[in-house]
């Protein structure tokens, strides 16, 4: 646990000291607060690799801040988890509204923490207010999950860009390990460019999809179902069953159609029913088989290197833009160079250069 | 004509003066020949204006090359011509390999002549040696067209990068303008990332298809179905005449699933046989209807400008990242960055603001 001074008050720290007349309760109330509320850096990461989760929380809101105060706090944090990250297996797990994610998410859940595994559950949703409430942002989905000691649930990870999004998450997986997590799931839902992302931080790509629904009605980009690691076909139940069997029989030789992927490992598909707790065991066990063949192979380490140069390359290449788009000199520039391109008084390149030039 | 210098060689220049005895042949020949190809890049513009061919081959040459001498050339060439362009219509038509594209481009092509119009028709082709050779490189296939005076056939430009050939290939259009031609075709094979280029660069967007062929096993990404006006339906003869009639329904309804156009215009389905010629007369009819409905609404000098803008930040922004990646002293951190990320020593967050420090 978070140590906190056992003294109430910055008033009353010294023993035997009387307090002062002036005393406002109000005043002493807000330092009080303001004390519980910000333990020092060094003590919430104390706290974070002792696998507090309150600490942990706490952590991941510094990360996902945006005041400088903050984003100092947050570096040292990472650092100091750095060398207890990258201990886990990162499943991205993604689909439409309405195929039963939260349900699956629960179930899948249960079933590691039966087998021991901590699971942290995060979930990246970048996109419009059009797909929000669909994702975590709705714990109360997770009913048991939430209760789990050895759970962690972590709603949505605000932010107005992708990219923005993208490297909190990323840094919220570092803490997570760090926070002795060994099974981190990252939940999107895949209607639109977040899977990359989430594939470019994750060893094991999961799309669920529903039988009966072409993907055109199912709202997935192709690209996503080439990402894929296996397929899941959710809701196999009752008289959804045949459906569901059909359906496997489908994806499987759709996923034929692709090139084979760098990892060696075919892309499989299975059905479960998450409401029935029915075929979740086989996921796991996939997924076991596929972390096992990957090692074997050294692919999995290498992805991983692979991710690592991604998103160092990533975040320099969007740095690289907003330094250059917001500079004042720039910003003037381009707006005049836009309308001499209009006008046909020069070409797009040769704005281009003479903005380059601008920036040095 | 380009204005050669009647004298035939640097040595005969002065009239009444008596050759040297130390004449080789050898060099006054390579002295005469190096001469011939290089006309002052004045002379080659006036050339150009003139709507003179072979100068425009020429001045495409040098906006291709990489050569310093000649990108400063080329910045000339270009500004000259930039008064003179923006007076076509540029048609991107993309397809994969066996539908037919320049059976298809031969007779649209000889069509749009016989309508007194001046055609120049480019090829983009970026992608691997395994679509090569389907594409303009084999100018026979066009016998026809390219014995036209009214036509101009360029093969694919060459380049590693797709932002390089875009880039040429851009340029190019705007010496073709310069040029006189007032219909510019875009041919691309319809497998990689070029079309999204190709969509950038015209004004509308043919898609060739064939029937009774799944898109998978056209190799057409979705994507470009999206990006397309229209969707042409060839080889539709014979006993595939049929076939055709029902997959143009089918691409209707396909059509009808994607979010309206900002153009106003929806997307329209035609069958064709460029090898009978029929059809042919349709899609013409087809793109200036869209023409006169996209000017009519604003639409048609909007998007040009919205191609300005994407090429103008494209430009600086592979500039940003070449100044970057290329820079000495971030070339050898980088390398040492990415092992500490690799040891858990860094994070990609991190070693980024740290390399981003050292380009400043």
């Amino acid at each position: 646990m978070i140590q906190e001074n056992k003294n109430t008050s910055a008033l009353e720290e010294k023993e035997g000291v009387s307090k002062p007349e002036t005393l406002s309760k109000k005043v002493a109330s807000f330092v009080k607060k303001s004390r519980r509320k910000s333990p020092s850096t060094q003590q919430l990461t104390d706290a974070l690799l002792a696998k507090d989760k309150t600490a942990l929380s706490r952590a991941i809101t510094i990360i996902e801040s945006t005041a400088p105060k903050h984003q100092e706090q947050a570096k040292k944090i990472i650092e100091a988890c750095l060398p207890h990250a990258n201990k886990s297996i990162r499943i991205g797990i993604t689909g439409v509204p309405g195929v039963g994610k939260s349900t699956f998410i629960e179930e899948f859940g249960k079933l590691l923490i039966s087998k021991n595994k901590k699971v942290a559950i995060l979930a990246v949703d970048p996109s419009s207010s059009l797909s929000r409430g669909s994702i975590l942002g709705d714990k109360t989905r997770m009913e048991d999950l939430v209760k789990e000691p050895n759970a962690f649930i972590r709603p949505s990870a605000s932010g107005d860009s992708l990219g923005g999004v993208a490297r909190k998450t990323r840094e919220t997986i570092i803490l997570c390990e760090a926070a002795g997590f060994d099974t981190i799931i990252i939940e999107t839902v895949g209607v639109g460019q977040s899977e990359t992302a989430v594939h470019s931080m994750t060893d094991f790509f999961l799309l669920l999809k529903l039988a009966g629904a072409g993907d055109e009605l199912q709202g997935i980009k192709r690209g996503i179902m080439e990402m894929a690691d296996a397929i899941v076909i959710n809701k196999a139940d009752g008289e959804n069953k045949k459906a569901a069997k059909f359906a496997k029989t489908e994806f499987n030789r759709a996923l034929h159609l692709y090139p084979p992927k760098e990892s060696g490992w075919s892309p499989k598909t299975l059905t479960c029913s998450a409401l029935k707790n029915e075929g979740i065991e086989d996921v796991w066990e996939l997924i076991t088989s596929y972390i096992s063949e990957t090692t074997e192979n050294d692919y999995f380490p290498k992805k991983r290197k692979e991710q690592n140069k991604f998103w160092l390359l990533q975040t320099i290449e969007s740095r690289l833009k907003s330094d250059f788009y917001e500079n004042e000199i720039v910003k003037k520039e381009l707006e005049k160079q836009l309308k001499l391109i209009n006008s046909n008084e020069t070409s797009p390149f040769e704005a281009a250069q003479l903005l380059l030039n601008l920036n040095k």
